[in-house]
């Protein structure tokens, strides 16, 4: 079932570098430098070895090794593997925006799905990219979420969910000012993503019988429509049907209060109308310990619930913990979906996602 | 200056019973159960003593006591005051929502109110009100802060701040609907709730050189224009002005990350620019502790940040802790406006305010 150590081993973990520029490289090094992470999965960086060699001695990490190799295919378990996506002399300018750390994210971040598409990574952790930079030919998306969603939604549903250990945090919408919010929101939407987050939380939680919290829109929910109209015209009837087809779906509740209390606790996820309703509470409770994971997806991706700081990267005092919690989430959810699977009698083996090396 | 216990035996703050239905009467009674409170101030109660028997015989409170005066000129220094507004018998239906309880509460407020305008209280403290029951002759708002306003501003400008130990955060929009705040905002409006803020920094928490943080509307905080253009046309102008002012403003935050780092624990004030922007992180972060407190207004009235919490009346499971803490900070900016008036020449004596007693 994929509990011992054996097979723990064998969940190959692709991590791509994000930006040169930003902490990306340096959360990495500070990350594997402890060795025990390599007893949880074999990890697999996609970037440069130069450019890693560079933040490795500008930190002054001694304990941090890698072993480079050509391709996936040559992946060494037990070992921190590194795959060269570029052979060029990069110029990396530490803590500045520039094409050259957008190029290059992208490359990298295209090697890891291919590979990722092929199997032969399990789950792809990704350092954060700078948004403005990252656009070019191929990745023209406000972020890593919208790009794989692309890639590899298959016309599904995904869902952008923040994972802090017993909190999981996911809204409906996304990146869109705050006035586009009430028009972009309808029953069938809300609907579709309780849906997403219900499937998700049995699958990749491992969570038999889900209850989900459900967010309105206005203050106080809307005070029984004095102040706006959207949780009885669209967001109740959808609690409603997803209740209805059997999901645990309770709401909607006020969100200051929600989160002001013990409330939020009792559920096993919570699903936001709009960005800040569902970030801002998630950041403050998780305070720089959360994990983004992308929600209906065939693959794994989890990142980092922070950006490229590029105010702080290269001077050592970036924290990991982040994209380190990014990585477990990314084993359990592997782990999780085998599990699951196996229980319902997809019988994919554990073996066969990591090639039976 | 206001700080041995003479003087703050001089304090009078008057409590009003709040929704007799509610919470109300019965945080007032455990809050008053622990004597060491008369050591801050001398309460007023304004409600019923059938009322508050009630409740006390309900919750078995025998530690707690009160002496019943006919009016403010006759309130005893180290007692608990209780000031009867009414006589007949009214009806308590504990948990639920009724007219009766909404008229007794306005009934309540009305008489406090008066002896505040007269200067016979130097504070006001008031307990939850049901929004709904509440409204009739007289009281047509959508809370406290809205009607105290109406009474008290003089055509200033007032703001809801809700103040935690250090935390203190004020909202730009109240209660409206969530696709009507973008409409609500502009420049003149956030500066002049800037330069609201900033006074009351000054002159309430004796603050010299408050450092006020203002938050974006959209998702990080517009993302430079790509995901809303507030930040551009309204905010930033409106946070220039005031620092051009000499008013030390801040922003626009991106509010997710501003509540998920240690940043905003460095700035006096927070500025949101909605309702939910500002309570969600506020609760979150206070946790049942926080206190409400109207800016601007010419008199002192706080409030705990809970409502009638219909749920748990009655049962004895209620919290106190949020309207102890809005007595405290309703002493503390008594003495702060004290303090600031001496230094500033406006000198209004202490014993002045209590009425020499």
């Amino acid at each position: 079932m994929g509990q011992h150590s054996e097979d723990e081993e064998k969940i190959i973990v692709g991590v791509t570098i994000g930006d040169i520029n930003g902490v990306g490289p340096e959360i990495i090094i500070k990350m594997f430098s402890d060795n025990r992470m390599l007893q949880l999965c074999t990890p697999v960086i996609y970037g440069s070895s130069k450019a890693i060699s560079f933040y490795r001695k500008t930190l002054g990490e001694s304990d941090f090794n890698f072993t480079t190799i050509k391709s996936a295919e040559e992946i060494k378990l037990r070992k921190l593997n590194l795959i060269n996506c570029w052979d060029e002399e990069v110029t990396i300018e530490t803590g500045n925006p520039t094409p050259t750390g957008g190029k290059y994210a992208f490359t990298a971040l295209q090697k890891a799905c291919e590979d990722l598409s092929k199997g032969l990574i399990n789950a792809l952790v990704t350092a954060p990219i700078d948004k403005k930079t990252m656009q070019q030919e191929g990745f023209r998306f406000p972020g890593h979420t919208e790009f794989l969603a692309q890639q590899f939604a298959n016309g599904g549903d995904h869902l952008m969910m923040l994972v802090n250990e017993g909190l999981r945090v996911a809204t409906v919408t996304g990146h869109i000012a705050l006035n586009e919010v009430s028009g972009a929101l309808n029953a069938d939407l809300i609907f579709s993503k309780i849906k997403t987050m219900h499937a998700s939380l049995i699958r990749d939680f491992g969570i038999r019988k889900p209850r989900i919290a459900v967010l309105g829109l206005n203050p106080h929910s809307g005070e029984k429509g004095l102040l706006g109209k959207e949780e009885q015209d669209i967001i109740q009837p959808a609690i409603q049907r997803a209740f209805d087809s059997g999901i645990l779906a309770f709401g909607p509740y006020s969100a200051d209060g929600f989160f002001g209390s013990s409330q939020f606790k009792g559920f096993d996820g919570i699903l936001a109308m709009y960005h800040d309703q569902g970030l801002i509470p998630f950041k403050a409770l998780a305070f720089e310990a959360g994990v983004n994971f992308t929600a209906g997806l065939p693959i794994v991706r989890t990142s980092p619930d922070h950006g490229t700081a590029y105010d702080i990267a290269g001077k050592g005092i970036a924290s990991e913990s982040s994209i380190r919690s990014a990585v477990y989430l990314a084993c359990d959810i592997v782990k999780a979906r085998i599990e699951f699977d196996e229980i319902s009698g997809n019988p994919l083996k554990f073996s066969k996602l990591s090639g039976d090396r």
